[in-house]
């Protein structure tokens, strides 16, 4: 029996763009064990209720059902070694800093720079709960939030600094070979390509060449993922 | 032989406060290497010409010239395997992401916190060459880069939100374990302890609780260094 996901869509529910469900798929996809999504929207609350709270990826392997992305990326390294998304001990460690900097500085500055996409993306039944949670959260409209981008990305794509200089002496975070730690940062990358038509990344930027590379990984798997 | 290291001292040749030569000597410690340290100063460029360049930490083991602290761990590593400070290849590629993000966020962070302080306790002779090339660097003076510290530190505290995270889940950086990432990290901080007394972390910060461990890991090596 393949394992079964529960991942966010939008109003068309082939369009699949949660950064931290992309961060899965792009686990499950190193491990190469095949996966069933199923589309949800953020009204499905009730869907997903057996996993004991409210956010997706939730994934049921079996009989174990196990919700966050990186107690997702733990439980398929544990339950299925090889191949490896950190090879050891240290490596994971060392991987829950990229995750929790991937969280602190990229979620924030991309939301910034593509929140009214989103909105324009999603299910209708989901705007009200979207712009009323994204509104109060960040003290103003959707539209006050994405104003002034063309000017705004360029401290977001500063703020990067760090990836792009590790990008410049490895071809992956995981240095050889791809790890959980390119699985973090492409899958946060996946969230703007797949609901904003917005460059979050320069196209000279380094970066953007190594995503390229994640894009054709897997089969193609993430070049392959519906745009708007 | 042991290995001998150049060590940036201040005026007094006892107060050493290179970050990046702490992060050499906690990953020496971290080996059980014995290190014969020699004070040296902006200055002396003519001392570590044979390496090749003019910063430290510069090492001599053996036969063997390494500079820069990057360099010199993966030097360590590959040369005095056990106690490891990486574990794999992965771990290691991923130690090198948090050096870019502490030289690229910690590092700008502190310099602007501290910039007059590090003046204050440096060898007289380093002082033109320290002012000069500082106050380049920032586009302003000393005194103005270092002015209203007590209300810019918050800031800087808030930017290293994806350490207090990782912390508040893992005793270590590298795990249940220290690894190169606690040296690189603690050898950051190293720096305003050694040249300040301003307190750029909160007393109630877990990364200041952890700090704490670090300095007495390796015998007490970090809390036994001269404090200004």
């Amino acid at each position: 029996m393949s394992i079964v996901m529960h991942d966010l869509a939008g109003a068309d529910p082939a369009l699949r763009f949660s950064p931290y469900c992309w961060r899965t798929r792009f686990a499950l996809a190193h491990k190469g064990l095949p996966v069933e999504t199923l589309p949800w929207r953020f009204n499905d609350k009730a869907a997903i209720a057996y996993s004991g709270q409210g956010r997706v990826p939730v994934i049921r392997d079996e009989a174990t059902v196990v919700a966050d992305s990186w107690a997702i990326a733990e439980h398929l390294e544990d339950h299925y070694p090889t191949p490896s998304l950190f090879g050891n001990a240290t490596a994971r460690a060392h991987a829950r800093f990229i995750n929790a900097w991937a969280d602190a500085v990229m979620m924030g500055g991309i939301a910034r720079l593509i929140v009214h996409d989103i909105f324009d993306v999603i299910d209708p039944g989901d705007r009200d709960y979207f712009r009323q949670s994204r509104e109060a959260r960040f003290g103003m409209t959707l539209e006050a939030v994405q104003a002034d981008r063309e000017t705004r990305v360029e401290a977001f794509r500063e703020s990067l600094l760090p990836l792009r200089v590790v990008l410049g002496r490895q071809a992956w975070l995981g240095g050889a070979a791809p790890s959980y730690a390119d699985c973090i940062i492409a899958g946060t990358l996946m969230w703007p390509r797949c609901c904003s038509r917005f460059a979050v990344l320069a196209e000279d930027d380094p970066i953007a060449a190594w995503f390229e590379h994640m894009l054709d990984q897997y089969g193609g798997l993430a070049r392959a993922a519906v745009q708007p």
